[in-house]
Order: C-alpha cells, then structure tokens, then sequence
C-alpha cells in the first residue's frame, strides 16, 4: 500500500508493515473516540523529549486536550512547538507458534503537527468535548468550569490534517516452518482478547450512604461493565 | 514533597501536583511490570518528534524494547538520542461535582536517558523478558528467535537511573463550595474502577478443533479473565 491518503503525508506513511496501515477517516475518527489517554511529546529547552499522558477529546478534524497553565512543559507545548500525540488501544495478545511472531493486536493514531492554544467558546465547547469523552453525561450535572478554574487551564487543539493509522487484528502470521515442523505445528496458537471493563461504581465520603449512583454513569454504555462477583 | 529520591532528579521532579508524585522504587518496580505498552520519543533529523507505542519489560533497573532493525525511527533511538519512555495504567474515572476536579485515577512511570542497543545474551535475555511480560510462559513452549529473527530485531535498554512516577487514586477533591452549595453538594461523586480484562482465547485456524487452549494461557493470572457471558 503505497499511496497518500488524505491526512497522510511522507512523514506519517508507515513504511514498515504497510498492511497495518489503514487509510480511512472513519477509523481515524472511532479509534480517537474509543480512547481515554494520549501521550504527547514535548521538547525542553535542553533538547530532552517528555512523553506526557493527557485526556483528551476529538472535537471535528482536530483532537484537544488540556492541562495546567503552571505547566512548564504545557506551556511549552502551546509556543507550536512541532509535538505528536498516540492514542494506542490493546485489543488483544497475540499467541503465534513462535516467539518472534507472538505480537498485539491494536488499533493506533498518530497525529503530528504543532498545538494551537484555544480560548473563548472554542475552548469551552473544547473542555466540554473532554469532559463527554472522560465522563458522558456528567457536564450537564456537575459544575461547569468557573472563570478562575478556566484562567488555570490550558486548553490545546492539534489539527488531524497529518497523522497516521495503524491496526493489527486476528490471527497470528506464522513463518511456514512453524506450521509443519514438531514441535510448534502442534501448538495452541490464536489470541486472547484485551478488554477494558469498568468496575462497580465507589461513592466519596460525601455522598450520602442511601443515595444511589448517578444515573448518568449507569447510563454508560460507552465500556463494558465487569460483571459484579457473586 | 521536595526530596529528590533515587532515581529522581531536577529534570523528573513533578512540580505541578507535588502530591502524586511517588520516590519508591518498589512502586516504580510494579508499575512497569503491570503494564504491556510504553510509548517512547523519537526524534528525526527534521526535529519532528513521534511517539511509538512499543511493547517492553522490565530487566533488573532497564527497561528493554524492541523493534525491527528496517525501521528508521528505532535505528535513530539507537544512536543514543536523548528519549523518554512513558507507561501509563487506567486505574479509574472519577467523578467530582465539578468538570474541573473530575480526573483519572492511574499509575505513571516516565523514564528520560539514552537508549542502548543489546547483543549477545543480553540480547536474548531481553527478548526473553519481553515475551514474558505479553505472554508468560510462552518462551518455553514457543520456538526462541532464531539467528536470522534476532538479526531482524534492534533491542534496547534504557536506565532507571533517572524517572519519575505518578499516581492518583481513590475518591475526586472537591472545591469546598461545591460540597455545600446546591445542586453540586447533592450530587453523586466517586469514582469508577478500570479493569483490563482478559477474553475468551481465540484459536487460529491452523490450531486443530478439539485442541484446548495452551495450558500456558490458562494459567494467566495477571490479568482478570471477563467472566464468560451465560
């Protein structure tokens, strides 16, 4: 697979295994909408790369994401210092009959370009973008940021225009040998899912002891819920 | 806290939330051992940085990773160019009664160095560790790298010597005001676990139809399995 699809470049080509590569804005979008956490890249005045794990959102072609504004490093980011930001979602572990093919299965976006600091509505529909993809239904119940909370929060936008796609499903790729000679022929082999599961719901000590949990996280369907233990 | 602790310096000493930073290097011990995916800083010769998810494990005080020695990117890492490895676990979404205090609790461990290129046993031991880490007990039922998969695979090692970790956990904190005024202070508040799970094994096609799955997986225990749905 060889050619540029919109939103790839020369840079974000995957040259190493061009069949993991996907070029499909859909996929694009539902990968960024699945995660919770991104890691992004920032650069210190001595040159020494941080790799920060942030929340974010996917607001139209450009994901956002915030921090503090007593942040060095956020503030750094907001100067349009060139960064990356990788969501990466496990999907599974792959099992083949050697260890060299034995891999993960994945769905990956990396979105290069430089972040642009928003203010006014757009970071406001910004934070709100965040908040629904963290917590769904929460901003119409809880506090919505005040003035003061807003002064302390950087709010950044990174276009979608450059970046790439990766996935890996399915079945491991085995080498031919490893199919017919004993004994790895005769392995198991396959993969195990990887699933994300949210876990029964913990109150604060503020919330009263008979108030029940808050219908808007019952609601969630955005994540598996564990089965409770019986 | 404003100790520098084993393994911390200026450059990893986490200024902003000085609470969830954490100087033990059992914590940073478990936390890299109960993860499956870093994402590590590369840098190209145009000054753009990328952010690469790479499977990894921890050997002794290294963590160790690898990649094909056909990728660019990895080739560069293994110059000793300045990087960063990042590994962050979910460990919960929390709920406070504003959008701002809402969070996630979780565990970080970002390491800064160089990396270095294995050979020899070190090598192999590293692949080893790496394979422990995604698939434990696999090594010894699978076929090991032969010469030509080892000659295929750059493995590095990157130095505890300088990291930071950070975690949050448990209950949101709340603004005082949002404890008492209404309707914030009667609203539910917590937060909800994140479990990685473990699904039903998937056999390949190759596997035969009555084999069971490979003792090796069902003996998995670090991770929960999803119970199977009735």
């Amino acid at each position: 697979m060889t050619e540029i699809a919109p939103g790839s470049t020369k840079r974000t080509q995957v040259h190493r295994v061009p069949d993991r590569a996907v070029h499909d804005v859909e996929v694009l979008y539902s990968i960024l909408d699945a995660g919770l956490v991104a890691h992004v890249a920032v650069e210190d005045d001595q040159g020494q790369p941080y790799v920060i794990p942030v929340g974010y959102a996917r607001m139209d072609h450009q994901v956002v994401f915030h921090g503090s504004t007593a942040s060095r490093l956020f503030k750094t980011l907001a100067t349009g210092q060139p960064t990356c930001l990788t969501v990466t979602l496990l999907d599974g572990i792959v099992l083949a009959r050697s260890a060299f093919e034995s891999s993960m299965n994945y769905r990956s976006v990396m979105v290069l370009g430089s972040a642009r600091r928003l203010s006014g509505d757009e970071e406001l529909a910004a934070l709100q973008r965040i908040s629904e993809q963290l917590t769904p239904g929460r901003w119409e119940t809880a506090r919505q940021p005040t003035p003061k909370q807003r002064a302390a929060t950087l709010t950044l936008a990174l276009s979608l225009d450059e970046c790439s796609v990766k996935m890996r499903t399915g079945d491991p790729e085995d080498e031919p040998e490893d199919l017919v000679e004993a004994p790895y022929a005769q392995l198991w082999a396959g993969y195990v899912p990887l699933v994300e599961c949210l876990g029964e719901p913990v109150a604060d000590r503020h919330t009263a002891a008979d108030q029940p949990t808050a219908p808007e996280v019952l609601a969630w369907s955005h994540r598996p819920w564990l089965p409770a233990v019986q």
